[in-house]
């Protein structure tokens, strides 16, 4: 027998730039043609900042998340003629650019994209990082690809129009980013309750900056979430299955999860009780639940069913302190016992 | 505005196992969960040596190489509760290495996967390189990702159970890597024609080592086609023109079109009419057809349709020399011409 060694390696760069405007859009494009991908209502608020764009519009919400609404794009694709030099731009939630990342990394077997997410969320978190994809028979992001866009365009004027539960929403990120990895921000944070709300601009620019350094670094260290990066998981295990079974939004679940995940880090002895007393107090001060009624066996139900677990066991993030997270192997039986 | 730059590097190596039995499959999945995706008759002629694995079959033939299919691996991937830790391995032809490499590609973002390719044309072309994907609404590969095998377990012995004409369609690649980027592998190979068909062991083994030594070199330079990669072209965009407007078996197809492109190389004066026939008499030496009636409008039109082109320019890929290629932007205008 003989062996021969393919290699091949793939170097990306992703550019966040942080208080940009939707309106100089065209510039990142590289004079490619560009399709933009949107819903309605970023069509209705921002068309005419998009004027010169070709528009492919899609459905809203969780439920249009779907392999479906893909097809439909590379239907649209294909008669648009879009060839391998043509630049997809997803503008929207996390949803939208999650669709079009991954219409964008699989047709042709993958042209240019780019991000102009409109909410907080999105801008913190689910632009950023590589992940894209779509929902599976009721599984969350079950199909999907890592494959970064070459730009997310964060416009912090585009935050003005969301509704304040929206807002709020995109703390819980910003906060989740603090608690694992950046206790200095935590704790700047920890007296900007009001200013976050408001979205006053220095605040939110350094909230929002801080929180992706501390994404982009995890990334750049584990893009595929083999060891690292799963940190970033801190208030999903248990959120995703708060999202799931009580349907609230995906920050609000998050928010949720995370002061749970610190109460599990106490009862296993590694958090002080102060400290995730602080975190809590935190995210209420940013306008975002802290706990919620659920049935223990729906959760665990709907965890058993989250796409991470791998065989038995489930990679829970813990906190050690503030700013400071570690990833820990757990079976579901530990799991049950410590939601006690 | 600021700008926070995120990279991630991705380093894939992917082992090509040469002369590997099928048999010793399981020393390559290690140890993790595996599944094997296949059709109903490779199982039905290798089932004895794939006892112990779970099997997952599939329809045969470029029909079943749609999104429908792959969702159908999906489903059945969610029902065994395959997780990030499992493995798929596609054993079979092209089109079940290209279906199974996509569906583990997408799945949960991408789980590892193998492939123990059956057919010549396989185990030189569609196993290597990272390429995967489907068909969609007639166009190939139009869908798709850019991910390589971590092996490529490639048992000669299977390949004695192919009819005559599958063995000489491989032989259309192997070829096409010499004529391209490797004259010492041409001129070994422009006397071995009956050894060649016979299967002999030393004879392919070199044809199929060096092929893939060529391909290997490529696309470790090259993973996403920008450009040398293209040169693996050689054949295919008049190739598939053919196949489509004939519908004749690929190699035979990319047989007809590589004499094409030779012929085009000579007009253009870039080639002597002498390799060009050294090239057409090696193909027919191994079975393969040379040329073909066709009708020339409907080989443009498959032409404009094929996902290769960027706007009106086609990347053709000709010859300067037995083992030199060299890739040219050509308007469809000039082709036409050329084509007579």
């Amino acid at each position: 027998m003989r062996i021969l060694e393919v290699e091949a390696n793939r170097a990306t760069k992703c550019r966040i730039l942080l208080g940009e405007s939707i309106s100089r859009l065209k510039e990142y494009c590289g004079g490619r043609r560009t399709i933009i991908v949107a819903d309605p209502m970023i069509v209705k608020l921002y068309g005419e900042k998009l004027k010169g764009f070709e528009i492919v519009e899609t459905g809203m919400g969780e439920e249009e998340k779907t392999l479906e609404t893909v097809e439909k794009l590379y239907s649209r694709f294909l008669e648009l003629g879009l060839d391998r030099n043509s630049f997809v731009v997803g503008i929207g939630g996390g949803i939208a650019c999650d669709i079009a990342g991954f219409a964008a990394s699989t047709y042709l077997r993958g042209i240019g994209f780019g991000f102009a997410p409109t909410t907080l969320l999105a801008q913190v978190d689910a632009s950023v990082g590589g992940k894209n994809g779509v929902n599976y028979r009721g599984y969350k992001n079950l199909i999907g690809t890592f494959n970064q866009p070459e730009f997310v365009l964060c416009d912090f004027e585009l935050l003005k129009t969301l509704p304040p539960r929206q807002v709020s929403c995109g703390f819980a990120e910003n906060i989740k980013c603090a608690a694992i990895a950046n206790r200095e921000l935590f704790e700047y944070l920890e007296g900007k309750g009001e200013e976050l709300l408001k979205l006053e601009r220095p605040v939110i620019e350094k909230a929002v900056y801080d929180s992706l350094a501390v994404k982009a670094g995890i990334v750049a260290r584990d893009e595929r979430e083999q060891g690292e990066r799963r940190k970033l998981n801190f208030g999903h295990t248990l959120g995703h299955a708060y999202e799931k079974v009580l349907g609230i939004p995906h920050g609000e679940a998050i928010s949720i999860g995370m002061v749970a995940a610190a109460k599990l880090s106490v009862r296993r002895g590694m958090l002080k009780q102060g400290e995730a007393d602080r975190l809590e107090n935190l995210l209420a001060a940013v306008g975002l639940p802290t706990s919620a009624e659920a049935s223990k066996d729906a959760l665990l139900d709907a965890m058993l069913k989250d796409k991470k677990r791998e065989e038995a066991k489930i990679n829970f993030v813990l906190l050690r302190g503030l700013g400071d997270a570690q990833v820990v192997e757990m079976g579901m039986e530990e799991l049950e016992a410590l939601l006690g």
